[in-house]
């Protein structure tokens, strides 16, 4: 019996291999395709993006587990069977950096250095009003592992922290907003808005003309989970009339980002390629590791994707 | 006998007197220079720019309290009698205030969104390369209470934190350097530096050619302190070969920072007006009436500047 080790496009497959063989010493882990050999033997599939219609033909698999926390891309027809677990990746650097990159980005408006960048072309010295961190709302759309930990660090620092999820999700110092009729209460009283929703059909384009008119005027954004929330040309809409203040985008619905894409030359559009958080191997290893012995011992992995919610 | 509050050039002067009259019930506040009646009922003054040669001319002070938790001006000839004690400001909302800015800029150049910037502007996809928190060395000059606050939050976000000051001073996780002839070790393993010195006459210019020569290459520096402690061509220099990567400035040897004065359009150089750390006069007043309560007792303000230091 064997794991199966495939993805169809990592830039870091050997790294990849060298730690899960690391941390599975005694299993045999096999690249795919060179070394499937008899796919009756493969017990455990680890995947990043698999080929289309390949793991329908594994006929013991126990489970899938993912190296990507936001499974949207395995739940395309074909992907994954539907009739065996599929677990997420849920990796503590990878969270930490997340969180990270979300603080950095509400400090930065909210502190409105983007602002003063603008002054500084002008060569003009000029102080912005002052802001207390407690009348700052913070709006963190999405409370899952991510969403929770970045809206913990927020309150830690002082911030007025709400979330807003399908679920009810009890986060310490975090005013909670459930379900779609609450979204727009919401969004009202969020002047930083961030988004690690997962992408679902439910949530594809939720960044829209609608929701982003709901915000404060000159609320800012940060979107670092799925590009496809936004409706593209809605946000560049608000921004050039000024409802929204600022924006840092992190994923897009094409990537890489096509060079004549209005996104990269808009003034209040602060633009990353994907590096929020990224998946660490010799970490995220480690906890999926931990989810093949669970597997392979009968038990289900730790995170497993509701397939009909699609995450 | 009477209180006596003295700012040259304060700008909020009403809400001060209306703060600390609501924090010292009981005790006459008198405005200078209106207000001053008589000299000798004077038993506290509190200040922020004060007349030179003014407060000598007091026969019963008992304390100077300062509004200010950089009391470099008043070290000035004639700002303040040296037999005098005088008493720094320590305020909970500027301290939180200056490490959130901190912060910022910290995790700003840690994730090198001014990189990303630059290469936004030429619409250029391109992930740089992957550093953990863990081994980015941070180094904070000055532990004092500013300092070791910001220290403390970056320990706590996993950075590799370094501190400098002149004299001992623990901090948990944090590596310790001291004195002048541990500068340069604590310099060389410093990636993002940042300065949170007083200033006197000891660190007046001492970010200059030689220790900004002691950064690793590519180092970025974090001044919100005092503008003396740069020796402005010096940083300029260094910018322009890439000794320095990036300089983000709050702090200036005159402000408002005159506008043909080359940082304000240095492209590596992110210039803010003074803002990073604001006394708020609602809790720097109760901080300050607690000090004048003390003193009235007969006791030593909480923290009291050592004149022959200079902070």
């Amino acid at each position: 019996m064997a794991i199966l080790f495939m993805d169809k496009n990592a830039d870091n497959i050997d790294r990849w291999l060298r730690e899960l063989r690391a941390n599975l010493a005694g299993h045999e882990i096999r690249q795919w395709p060179e070394e499937v050999g008899d796919r009756s033997e493969i017990e455990v599939a680890i995947v990043g993006l698999p080929e289309r219609g390949e793991l329908e033909r594994y006929p013991n698999l126990k489970a899938i587990l993912s190296t990507w926390a936001g499974v949207d891309r395995l739940m395309a027809d074909g992907m994954v069977p539907r009739n065996v677990p599929l677990g997420r990746l849920v990796d503590g650097s990878l969270r930490a950096d997340m969180t990270l990159f979300v603080l950095h980005w509400v400090l930065h408006f909210h502190r409105e250095i983007h602002l003063y960048r603008e002054l500084q072309a002008e060569a003009r010295w000029q102080p912005l009003p002052y802001r207390e961190t407690a009348e700052r709302g913070v709006g963190i759309m999405g409370l899952g592992a991510l969403g929770a930990d970045a809206a913990e660090k927020l309150v830690g620092l002082g911030f007025a922290v709400a979330g807003w999820d399908a679920v009810a999700k009890d986060v310490a110092g975090v005013t909670s907003f459930v379900g779609a009729n609450r979204l727009h209460d919401f969004l009202e009283r969020t002047e930083i808005l961030v988004s690690l929703l997962p992408l679902t059909p439910e949530t594809e384009g939720i960044l829209n003309k609608e929701t982003l008119a709901a915000l404060p005027r000159g609320a800012c954004l940060v979107s670092c989970a799925r590009g496809a929330h936004i409706v593209d040309e809605h946000l560049i809409a608000a921004l050039d009339d000024g409802r929204i203040g600022a924006a840092a985008l992190d994923a897009f619905r094409q990537e890489p980002l096509p060079a004549d894409h209005p996104f990269w030359g808009h003034p209040r559009i602060f633009l990353t390629p994907h590096v929020a958080a990224k998946t660490n191997p010799r970490t995220a290893a480690q906890e999926i590791a931990e989810d093949v012995r669970r597997v392979l011992a009968g038990q289900p992995p730790r995170y497993p994707v509701d397939m009909k919610r699609g995450y």
